[in-house]
């Protein structure tokens, strides 16, 4: 969960961050985010009573009118109404959106999307997720779940589990890949630090062998490469549709491997593109990292409660 | 090009169409627009000074804000200033777009899309021509360029002119992979009617072979259905990262094949968009037709003359 706290005069105040857990059911997950909100609280020196508002980025699928966890699959929630939930229980208004929302508007409001009307952001990590800024806000669509990349097809005729973005550019399918060619007896370096035990190979553990790393290894390049090159086409598809000049890309496998990695994926955008006008596409690194969320949850409360709506 | 003409209270009179040659250059275009809005006018019953605007649709790339044709392949035009020359010569406000995007703003003002505040709008004939209506506009994005649904990537492993969507799914491409199979010994009943003049072979020709049509034949069907799966493929990917519950499907080859085409697309477009919320997107047929880009062109000007701005 990101948590953004927002003062009374709709001034940003700490942020918080808060994983969740599963196993934890619904009162478990309130009281971590509630001890996310005192700690921030604290860091701010102020009491709860005295916020102006709340903003909260969860996973899954969120209505942000509403303010609803529509399904969560990590925390096993359907349709839970967590905005309501915390605005009752601590008496402040909150509101919600989804977590890479979150991190995509705190990009556009003070980082790397910064002056951007028109952005899309693209977070890859142990999947893909995806958000749209269309005239200066965030765009839901009419079904409210816009930006969602990661379940774009890219292999038509692939079977199913190989078709989607998320299939070929996730750090886990890109993990699964390489792993099956070294089962193959494809050599790596990587096998001397991680043994058979795969479950070691981390974002920051392919960073180490990818280019530009301590160790560069050729096979994790290539895998890696593939997949930029994939990640590529998916963007250039975007970009040819809604004609935009700049995509954002965070998430744990982009901070981890860093220029490198975001280089080449500009590069097969950009050759992809169209038109000619479209091929200028720059895509860039988050710059707010990991911090992108619990800024951008402040900053979505800050401004639609300055404005006293929802959204 | 789709001509629309405005009376001076903004109301939309008779609108006329006039087929472009690109043998003609800028001169013959110009008076063959010109003589399409003397016989909108005589339909009107008044003269060109008492018009209150006029909304052309172009061919290509278009800067609708500048009123500038960038790039009409068709035409061998670069950088026209249509709007502005029109403007001057006929002493009448002359609004310029492109002119898929007249006709899906004609079909979201008056046709299939209507009250529809988000809507994707995909026309196929002998290429694949798109636009974006989001928030109940059209949809430019900052290149000005956006909707080009035809050129963006779908076989990302095959070579260059077989990439794209258009490659897969327009006219154009389906007549070449019919006569490929057909000089492969593949055998069709179209060939009874067209012998070896494969010029032949229009959109109304493939109907009559289609799905539907008096001389149903398996090659025809097959070739037709595939592109239709593909076109469905493209669809749900803009359904998926916009989050979009309807899609107008237009143009030549949509009018002539009909239903079972469109059914056809819809089917694949619902199996593979993303969340579930998505796989309810109606893909349905333009009501407007071949009148839908002089419609949307007479619209657009109408909307932006009564608004007082270009755009």
């Amino acid at each position: 969960m990101q948590i953004g706290v927002v003062s009374h005069d709709f001034k940003l105040l700490a942020p918080a961050k808060r994983k969740t857990k599963p196993e934890e059911k619904l009162e478990g997950v309130l009281s971590r985010i509630i001890s996310g909100i005192e700690e921030a609280c604290q860091t701010a020196g102020i009491p709860i009573s005295a916020l102006g508002g709340i903003g909260i980025g969860a996973p899954g699928a969120v209505d942000p009118v509403k303010g609803i966890v529509l399904e969560a699959v990590n925390l096993r929630w359907d349709n839970v109404p967590l905005a309501d939930i915390l605005t009752k229980k601590l008496k402040v208004k909150t509101i919600l959106d989804n977590d890479v929302n979150v991190a995509i508007y705190g990009e556009n409001r003070l980082g790397a999307g910064k002056n951007s009307a028109h952005l899309l952001g693209v977070w890859v990590g142990t999947g893909i997720g995806g958000g749209l800024i269309i005239d200066g806000r965030l765009y839901y669509g009419p079904c409210m779940t816009a930006g969602e990349i990661g379940h774009t097809i890219l292999y038509p005729n692939q079977p199913l589990g190989n078709r989607t973005v998320e299939n070929s550019c996730s750090r886990t399918s890109i993990v699964d890949r390489l792993v099956r060619l070294i089962k193959a007896n494809k050599k790596s370096r990587i096998t001397a630090e991680v043994g058979d035990d795969y479950d070691k190979i981390k974002s920051r553990t392919l960073a180490r062998y990818y280019r530009g790393g301590e160790k560069e290894d050729r096979l994790v390049i290539e895998v890696i490469d593939a997949a930029a090159d994939d990640l590529g086409v998916a963007i250039s598809n975007a970009v040819t549709l809604l004609s935009l000049t700049r995509v954002v890309l965070g998430g744990g496998l982009t901070e981890a491997l860093g220029a490198p990695f975001v280089q080449r994926v500009e590069n097969s955008a950009r050759n992809l593109a169209f038109p000619e006008s479209c091929r200028k596409v720059n895509v860039v690194a988050s710059q707010l990292e990991d911090n992108a969320g619990v800024f951008g949850a402040a900053m979505i409360a800050m401004e639609r409660l300055a404005q006293g709506v929802r959204r």
